[in-house]
């Protein structure tokens, strides 16, 4: 079987790093010493709003995980046991999903406890207890999972005229046809090899993606078109920052106009707040929320009262909820995002993207998009 | 804007096939006759198990709807105008998603009834309505909305040794890196130009097809694989079918051992219930199930008593629900699909594709699925 050049350079490397990192455990153990692996705490306490990168990052808090304490010895083995799947996984030459480094390493422990009764323990249960252990090996080792070659669900699509490298093909993202170049679930290994764009559009719902491809919008407005198909997954934010950060593209997000919507590009923008680890690798700070606004549903005159009454919807008590909390998000703090979602708490009504078509089924493409970009009418 | 040829043609088709089976309204109001149209009947009476086909389909009898009857003149009008908006996006060179079509009808009539009150009446209000009416213009001009160029999402994935024509583009299918082609909304656009592969592999969960194509298992075994992610939406099914009946591929499922795993396959295999109409042209009637099966699980050797305990999980009552409902499915009656249901409902237990990693990572590429290929192991 022959593995791609850069997988395998891939797999060197992050062996080479794990390696490096549980050898100090090796050696306090050889040392005669109590085995210990000190790892960043992931509290919400040590998550920190880093105002000039604008990103959430962990702290400087860490934690120590000890063998020899009872309440944390199965903790610690815990972690020992997946980072010894990973690690035997990446010699191997195989690719696990998180779900396989469950079932891999549930099992049960059988054993006799200090007064000799027969003793049983399971290593997990739940995928959740697995999961959570995956990401201690990532912010103990500095490795993201997918440089440990674990792969996952992939939703992300791109097209637009631009040429990567992925696994040694060249892929021409311009001649996908009326299909899409489905993104891979390690971004990081991908070369861009050429790009004649000016930005990225994400959009949230991938109907509205194969609308704008269609036409070949990325074609006449000379962007690259992303669909998250919904929450957008590790993969697709990894790329889209890559997108950003490495070619200098700015990044546009379209969602529908609702609590749901500002979340997805909250996510793009600065991460979830439960994993802020992975910000640092995944978020793109300067995306830009390009609509559809609170403000251009209430306050402009892209629809008329009639348009607006038709399809405007109510919003349910999640919605109200949702955007109560974001209220509270460090990044909607600034004029315009505390106006849309006081817009919204007052309105109590969104819409979805869709709703656009009440102008013509090219209103979307040929008025909505490009007048926003041209005229510089987003929300950061 | 540069169109597709083969879009320029399919909406040329389509607006003409509309013209027609409209005009035969237009002749008739034209002849002062009362305005009606005749539809299949889309009920479960009206739904045919051919035995022969091995497909459900609608059956003979039809319904007619009469404008001049105040009980239909709504149903009437609302069919009637979806037509015209559909046709209109024909003409004009759009491409509609059937949400669009939902907002691009929806509106208040304001009219005086014959007391001269003023009365309002909506065209639509829910979408489930407006998508009903796109059905009854599907079945009455014989027309899948695909075929009118109506968007939708699209989750399907491919890779394989085999190019493709879409849109104008030549795509190969066997250099699409670590990535993957996603199948167009419009798959019967798409024209083979060459192939070289035994069979189709179709895999429920995008993870587990993302592993296969890691190590490239369409090119060690000579087939084609595509994923569906979770349940199969129309284009991925109209894909699979035209890679089975036009290629002459035999097509196998793999889905998690349980009952959802099965209604993926059924889907596959026959279509839903509710849609017989579309399952003609979407449903795959040799799609074979490869696994995994309850047998693979409980009477074969697969799995070790002790790796079988750690990984089965325990049945919810749903599960138990569905897989009574699908006793009753006329494609579950054979000797084998009966024995697998029984099992199940005797054993209370399914199982996560991603458990045979339990037998080690490479276990599923390396030697499940091709020794059951191999052995004809499936489930018909």
């Amino acid at each position: 079987m022959q593995f791609s050049e850069v997988d395998v350079k891939a797999r060197k490397r992050a062996a080479k790093i794990m390696h490096e990192a549980f050898m100090k455990l090796i050696k306090k153990i050889r040392r005669g010493e109590e085995p210990e692996l000190v790892l960043p705490k992931r509290t919400l306490a040590n998550t920190v709003w880093d105002a000039e990168q604008r990103i959430l990052r962990l702290g400087e808090g860490t934690l120590t995980r000890k063998f020899l304490d009872a309440s944390e010895a199965k903790k610690f083995m815990k972690t020992v046991l997946m980072a010894s799947i990973i690690y035997e996984a990446l010699l191997n030459d195989e690719y696990p999903t998180i779900r396989d480094l469950y079932y891999r390493g549930k099992h049960t422990i059988v054993y006799r406890d200090h007064k000799g009764r027969r003793r049983e323990e399971n290593t997990w249960d739940e995928q959740k207890e697995s999961d959570a252990v995956i990401t201690d090996v990532e912010v103990y080792t500095g490795l993201l999972r997918e440089e440990m070659l674990i792969l996952s669900k992939e939703k992300g699509k791109v097209v637009g005229n631009m040429r990567i490298r992925s696994g040694g093909d060249v892929i021409d993202l311009s001649k996908m046809g009326h299909g899409a170049y489905a993104i891979e679930p390690t971004p990081d290994l991908i070369e861009f090899i050429d790009v004649d764009a000016e930005y990225v559009l994400v959009i949230e719902k991938d109907a509205v993606f194969q609308q704008l491809h269609r036409i070949k919008f990325w074609d006449r407005y000379k962007c690259l078109l992303v669909t998250s198909s919904g929450q957008p997954d590790r993969a697709t934010r990894r790329f889209v920052r890559r997108l950003n950060e490495e070619l200098g593209l700015p990044v546009y997000v379209l969602t529908d106009a609702d609590p749901y919507g500002w979340y997805i590009y909250s996510v793009f923008r600065s991460g979830s707040i439960t994993l802020s680890y992975e910000s640092e690798r995944l978020a793109t700070p300067s995306a830009k929320f390009l609509g559809v606004s609170m403000s251009d549903i209430f306050e402009k005159n892209w629809l008329s009262p009639k348009e607006r009454k038709n399809v405007i919807i109510k919003a349910k008590d999640t919605d109200i909820k949702r955007a109560k909390e974001m209220m509270r998000y460090q990044w909607f703090q600034s004029r315009k995002w505390k106006h849309e979602i006081n817009l919204f708490l007052k309105k109590k009504s969104k819409l979805e993207i869709e709703a656009l078509a009440v102008k013509g089924l090219k209103f979307l493409s040929e008025v909505y998009i490009p007048q926003k970009i041209q005229t510089g009418d987003w929300i950061e």
